[in-house]
């Protein structure tokens, strides 16, 4: 392929750019933009079709750097093409040391740890694939995007490259792929979409409602509503049923499993799996995807559906092997995706799996972690509780009171299967004269950001505060005067021997709330003090 | 391969023994003991050299089943192969529900996490090729066990498989690796090993030495020493120092990086690779292992390394990278396996290259994690503190008083570069008569082994503490009061600028000092509390 005069001038203007920036900033790699600017160069003029003005045109291609310590290239580029990416802005390193979706017009996934942009562009593939099979119809190609990625050697070795690739090559093994040029531009698509819409009335709302990102109206009055008379159950099994539930009214929910379908329950009744149609297995529109054991590339493709837009990519996994995917689950909470990881069997409840597969310091790496919001299922039995409810959950903040005692001597925190424990041990403290009130944090998250008034009532002063959690200790300090928890690994065991070998009863937290109890009562009579809530904070936090 | 009666027999014993105990357990997968009966009733009884009555023979057959869901097909062989696991550990589910190294002699690496015994192999098969290469001898074949390895679809899918075989296929593409039966067993190696001895007594006794894994004792004689006025140097380059004064002494010590050798500094001057001779690159007695991209088979591949014994690995890379290892770490930590991680590029100090480079929360999570001792490098300079030394860190439990201060107000508690911004605000302080303490914990699981009688010198009550970390504050509860730091994702910018952005400066920790103390003294003065130290328990912890 030969390069006009004008390609070459392009070209040296890509190199130059990157380079001088590189220099400037005294930071990032001049090496990779050199050598990959006549091949971005040739794909962004010649192959691809995109609209600088509007950024977020449905079907525009997506171009992947995924090797994003070359992130010059991409920032030269996208400031040549017309995005709103000034000079200014790049001569005064006001772009992102890596490519960064949230900063930057133009930049699709937040690339630069290894291997992600390249699982990233396999999920942007898939999701063409899906919503082309939901919304294409007969004479209406309404998307016919392509996604591209340039990666580097340091991708390539990556894991989470093998695990995209092999998945990838699973779905498109029949199809071409060949890149096309001459794809419709933006102005003449919104043609094609206004014929759409004229023949596809509730298809065209839908597909405008999907790519606005809106939820739907009627979500909240579907879900399951439950009483403390009811059996007790599972929380992945609870997880299962909201799913039926919404499952219809959420269409964009694209559900799926590493392997553990059976397990994680995020398979709903009659779900459709996202297969070639020529396997006989599946449909494009199906909204189930076999993951297989692709922990990571899942996660990283996940990040991918959710980028390119009309889709809420959802997902199981055991929670404690959520650290297979944890560094894709970064980059979806730094770039505030919307995916959702339903993370089960959380906790020495696992019983005979042993301590291989039960978490310890899962909870604590995430509540560290910006902008998650977690809660994590069981696989044991739960019973409902009183003062538990869909509104209290939603508008209490994640973090509200269970049981109320005048005249409490002890506040019980926790979350989880562990609430009920706490609730039995408050029973058992009622026989020992011992008023106890019981509190649940389902998220740290959710709870930090309520009003210091309103932490303040779910966690008030003058009382001494026990948490209670089948985990790591660490973190529970922000809440409470007193921890108890696990700060070792599991065991190999049925899980009500070791939630007796661990303490973690009715009676063992009785036992430590007592003993908190009377340790602050001594210490208050030899004038020590009292006790002040964590929530008290001598200065606000910077975020 | 035809199966004598006698093999038929020995199959069904397998497969009843594992199926009955499943049953039993009523967990585990009885599927796969099931298939892979033969080849393993095979592999063990014609191929395989081991001896049950030594199970560390340093120069046995290592088995892994990296399928470790499939464990009561190792556990019947190892019963039946006369190791001490006994019929009634197996029927009264005595047995770890996973492969167990640290639970049950004749395991050689903990397994389960798909995929982490595969490369635990790798790390097996490379342990061997170095060791022969170190210690074998013209005429002295001492080292020539095999590693075997039986893994399943669900090992395969996993990123860390295809790590692993890249790598091992990189080392061993031109070597032929078919298992041979006929090795010696242990009885004729005995001899071997006297005749060796007489030889070569000082690499016989440098073998002991290490077969029984000990140190050697000149050790902390040949640490560097620095004293207040020395040069300012990066901690990461003090890590290089340390590693050049030590190679040669601990000559187990087998380092490496993943692609990250320039920057990690884990390569000694002269240092040789570890590779096949015939490439011309390396040899197989040298102890620079180049990893590549490979971040989670490195650190598996480490734990095999490890598992084998006679060497201690070490490794690099960026501290926000360890996430993409996290799960391989946890198994060394749950096996205790001895292996050392360097990481570097410890925060926001990574400056440009953004927050997708700059770690938040991971300290946190290995906070969490049991059996982990942890202190991590910085990219940028330090200061050599006055009260600092390396008695101090041995001795003083990696927490300790680094600035002592007559009626102090407050007591700032940090680690690593934030001591010196610490020293600095107590400074600052000063001049507005406030007396501040400063306190290192280098490493929290260190410090709280401890007794609670030390821990209270360093953290006493009635004085208000802040901790400073540029990083979440999550887990500083445990020792401070009030908590600063930074509790959202970093940004791309020179570090000088990320630190005054977030107020990580001595000015910004002298004035959230200052508001601790006047806060607390607020709350003295309505009578609230005098401040109890946040070490004080009101119960003892499980471990």
């Amino acid at each position: 392929m030969g390069f006009s005069d004008v390609d070459k001038l392009a070209i040296n203007t890509i190199r130059t750019l990157a380079v001088d920036a590189t220099f400037k900033a005294n930071s990032g790699h001049p090496g990779s933009p050199m050598g990959m600017a006549p091949a971005a160069h040739e794909l962004f003029n010649k192959f691809m079709t995109f609209n600088p003005d509007n950024p977020k045109w449905a079907n525009r291609d997506r171009f992947v750097l995924s090797n994003g310590h070359g992130c010059m290239l991409q920032h030269a580029l996208l400031h040549l093409c017309g995005y709103d990416l000034s000079m200014d802005d790049i001569k005064n390193f006001r772009t992102p040391g890596h490519p960064e979706s949230f900063e930057t017009p133009g930049v699709e996934v937040t690339t630069g740890p290894l291997g992600q942009g390249f699982a990233n562009a396999v999920g942007l593939a898939i999701a063409q694939a899906h919503i082309a099979g939901v919304f294409n119809k007969p004479g209406h190609n309404l998307i016919s995007n392509r996604a591209f990625c340039f990666f580097g050697d340091g991708c390539a070795m990556e894991g989470i490259a093998s695990e995209a690739a092999s998945l990838a090559g699973h779905l498109w093994s029949r199809k071409n792929e060949c890149a096309k040029n001459g794809k419709a531009k933006e102005n003449d698509w919104n043609n094609q979409l206004a014929r759409y819409a004229e023949e596809y009335p509730a298809e065209y709302a839908e597909f405008v409602r999907r790519t606005e990102g809106k939820l739907p109206d009627d979500l909240e009055a579907t879900l399951p509503e439950y009483c403390a008379s009811d059996a007790a159950v599972a929380s992945r099994k609870l997880s299962e049923t909201v799913l039926e539930k919404i499952n219809s009214i959420i269409p964009e929910l694209l559900s799926g499993s590493a392997d553990l379908t059976g397990s994680n329950n995020t398979r709903w009744k009659g779900a459709i799996d996202f297969q070639p149609p020529e396997y006989g297995i599946g449909e494009w529109d199906g909204r189930y995807i076999r993951y297989g054991g692709r922990e990571h590339a899942m996660a990283s493709i996940m990040n991918g559906l959710a980028a390119y837009g009309l889709i809420v990519p959802l997902s199981g996994g055991f929670l404690n092997f959520v650290s297979y995917n944890a560094p894709s689950i970064r980059l979806a909470a730094l770039s505030k995706l919307r995916v959702i990881h339903i993370a089960t069997h959380d906790s020495i409840a696992l019983g005979q799996d042993g301590p291989t597969h039960q978490p310890i310091e899962v909870l604590s790496h995430f509540r560290a972690r910006p902008n998650c919001m977690h809660s994590s299922l069981t696989r044991q039995n739960l019973p409902h509780l009183k003062n538990s409810s869909v509104q209290k959950a939603l508008m209490g903040g994640c973090g509200y009171m269970v049981l109320d005692s005048a005249n409490a001597a002890v506040t019980l925190v926790s979350t989880g299967s562990e609430v009920s424990v706490c609730l039995q041990a408050a029973a058992i403290l009622e026989k020992q004269d011992i008023s106890a009130r019981v509190v649940s944090i389902p998220c740290f998250e959710v709870f930090d950001q309520q009003e210091e008034s309103y932490r303040l009532q779910v966690l008030p002063d003058d009382i001494p505060i026990l948490s209670a959690e089948a985990a790591s200790t660490l973190g529970w300090e922000r809440y409470s005067h007193q921890q108890f928890g696990i700060n070792r690994f599991g065991a190999s065991a049925p899980p009500d021997e070791l939630f007796k070998m661990f303490n973690l009863t009715p009676e063992g937290v009785a036992k430590r709330a007592a003993l908190t109890v009377s340790f602050y009562a001594g210490t208050l009579s030899v004038g020590k003090q009292t006790v002040l809530s964590p929530i008290r904070r001598a200065f606000a936090q910077i975020l």
